[in-house]
């Protein structure tokens, strides 16, 4: 679907958005790739600044059959943003306002292209937060975040944002604007339609405002780190944690090769160990020891080497030099990093550690696996250092998929699918899931033009 | 849609159900009616026991354009299984085994006829429960919870059945059988079809196996009573708890006519007051004193006229016993009862009871207040007393439901719509959100043969 982009089209948007649409060069190149490094041209790309722009916009762009494609910051990492069939890339970067923070009521109401780090600043005076923290929080945007259900370490305790939004404001792919949930935490009326465009990357809808709902911040945290013999036995300290009343706010897990990259890049403040944990416990200071003692109890058992527990702010940054610096010493490795976020039940994790290391061994890929260990979330790197390993890694991965599946898991927990993971989909789902899955989408989107060729696989 | 049942059909679900297919007389009648006290008869009533029953008794029932009418215990007060259409009732209440109850992962698997008491039940000696706790728990299905997204109580602390469900089976009104969801925490692999399925009353789908997600039962509780010299002053208090770090895992609202009842019916062990709260803190048994103080020290405040806190199972009994004379009070008034279960953001609640005290006096009717105030989800129910007064309270209804919208509120927290509130959908949601749920519906069910006539009211 490359055919040219109307000129009446073009007009119409100019005319709606003055000097906010742009069809040059430069802009549509900056605006054609994400973090996935993929990349395609869009046509045009426009900054809205309203709901009722974004109504206007869909309804001429769907007259004209013309692909619109929206966008917060593109941290994904999927290529869910990626134009890849052109079209009109709708930015809501300009469409960044903190409409109203209601303590009383736990709720605060944004526009799409607010940055998660901003509103967490704006929250941080009232004593509150909103849960979902991507590593990326300081500049991805709470619209980026919903598009992918997108989450971080303290999901395990507060959930996704499938979990923390009360209400949607947004235009379908039909032009219609609505309205969906409720500023209220509690709602039996009708179809739940905001947590089905959560996570639908732009396919279903484009959000244009949404009510959040805001978690009162624990005043004090303690930080902990544990270090295991090996992956199994730091696994099933990970569900004896699950399995008691008290629930840290960070259950981080990290292989030893992990542990071994770190090293070599962060050095000697990393430890040597099979695999390690960290561990975070919030709560008021009158009650966090009694729920740290708790939660350090379950992971002493069998297979620990040392459970340290940081008592000042430089302890607890030392505790975290290892995985800070896991990221920097995967891109030294490789370029071409492959980096999937698969889930499996908790206790199936001793599995997943294990398949994936017989898979690496298998392919001769180079694999690290970290990530949520309290929601079995695990980022399985593959890092590839040349074009043929690059190859090894393409096939590994499709088995890393079918093991997980094996598993009783799932292909994403936080990232979604976008172009990357779309063509696994038939891995997850069944035929007749994913029919109604289309399905859904043909009742949003009646001529498919919300971000085409993404998410779903195309219909048999 | 009163056509004559076809004989053809009535043959082919015999032969596959055998005595678990009935259409007698007697059958009949006892699945006519449910907790609203609307009756309608069915042709049928199927008995079902597993998923792939279920499967070919919707495509049967498809092919002849014959309504579907999904079952669990009819405990729900909104006619939402009555079945207004005729066609077949499907009781789930022999497919009620628990298939797996795995504390590892946090997560049971149930059939859907499974009762909700019963699941509390297996999963007590574990240390775990399953949150939503309808005051109907004893006797109601885990199905039904589903279908309605019935909470209660302690909802405010751990969520609604759409917050504690991880995936679903169901079988489509198109006959397709599929699987959503996933066994895990987390998950960001296409749309959310679970949560699309809780609270759409068996108008999309059958559910016939559902994967619930477990919390750690907190081992110790607190309960608090707050008595206050006006309701503006109890619903600030709520304003205020809300606000701090530790929510309470009970919070619920009593207004001065309630009180007054429960007094008459339940004697002097029921407080004088304008207004009552009652407060319950969980935890682990070292972190439960300073969890309880901090909720007390919030209840605390500006015309509180004294706060108890029970110190034993006596005391506790007794501080909930006006709460609990309350149901027994309103039936000894009125058999005409119009129970509603109307929400507001926290904050509005001064405003809602204010309203509907004006309300009941404009009316002439009488109307007690009170429920999940944590979640600002209030029972406003109207007991009439005479014909006169019912015709009066019926008017009165429509000016309750139009406050509660005019404050950001919406029609139901936890009863649902069924037929008693789906002619008030408009005043909730605009043409174009209404027009997408229909979408959504046909997408699930393009024949429109399941629960006909419930939820949604006509396309217009």
């Amino acid at each position: 679907m490359t055919t040219p982009f109307p000129t009446s089209l073009g007009a119409e948007l100019r005319d709606l958005l003055g000097d906010d649409f742009s069809m040059a060069e430069a802009e549509r190149l900056s605006y054609s790739y994400d973090n996935s490094r993929r990349q395609a041209l869009p046509d045009a790309v426009a900054f809205v600044r309203s709901h009722e722009q974004v109504e206007s916009l869909v309804r001429a762009c769907r007259r004209h059959r013309v692909p619109v494609i929206a966008r917060g910051r593109g941290t994904n990492t999927t290529g869910a943003t990626v134009p890849v069939e052109g079209g009109v890339v709708v930015s809501f970067e300009r469409m960044n306002r903190i409409v109203r923070i209601d303590p009383d009521n736990r709720l605060a109401i944004v526009e799409p292209g607010v940055l998660n780090g901003d509103l967490q600043k704006a929250l941080a005076p009232l004593g509150f937060f909103w849960p979902p923290d991507p590593t990326s929080s300081p500049w991805c945007s709470i619209g980026g975040n919903l598009a992918c259900n997108s989450a971080g370490p303290r999901a395990v305790k507060y959930g996704s944002p499938r979990d923390n939004t009360l209400g949607l404001r947004a235009v379908a792919g039909s032009g219609e604007g609505f309205r969906c949930g409720t500023y209220t935490t509690k709602g039996a009326t009708g179809y739940d339609l905001t947590r089905l465009l959560i996570g639908s990357e732009g396919t279903l809808a484009l959000v244009t405002e949404a009510t959040l709902k805001l978690t009162p911040k624990p005043s004090a945290l303690r930080t902990m780190r544990a270090t295991y013999k090996d992956v199994g036995s730091a696994a099933r300290a990970v569900a004896r944690i699950m399995a008691q009343p008290v629930t840290p706010c960070a259950l981080e897990f990290i292989d030893d090769v992990a542990l071994g990259l770190a090293r070599a890049h962060g050095g000697d403040t990393v430890p040597v160990a099979g695999a390690m944990l960290m561990i975070e416990v919030d709560g008021e200071p009158d009650a966090l020891p009694a729920a740290a003692d708790a939660v350090a109890a379950a992971a002493r058992g069998d297979g620990l080497i040392e459970l340290s527990v940081a008592r000042t702010d430089e302890e607890t940054a030392l505790l975290w030099s290892a995985r800070k610096a896991l990221s920097p010493a995967q891109r030294t490795i490789s370029p071409h990093k492959i980096n999937e976020d698969v889930v499996v039940p908790v206790s199936r994790l001793p599995e997943l550690v294990d398949g994936v290391k017989r898979l690496a061994a298998a392919h001769d890929v180079l694999i690290v696996c970290f990530g949520h260990a309290g929601n079995g979330n695990l980022h399985v790197n593959l890092l590839p250092r040349n074009d043929a390993e690059r190859t090894r890694a393409e096939a590994c991965l499709h088995d890393v998929f079918a093991l997980v599946i094996s598993l009783d898991g799932t292909l994403s927990g936080e990232h979604g699918i976008g172009i990357a993971k779309r063509e696994f989909m038939p891995l997850a789902l069944s035929p007749a899931t994913l029919h109604l899955m289309h399905n859904v989408k043909d009742a949003f989107d009646p001529d498919g033009i919300l971000n085409p060729g993404k998410l779903l696989p195309p219909r048999p």
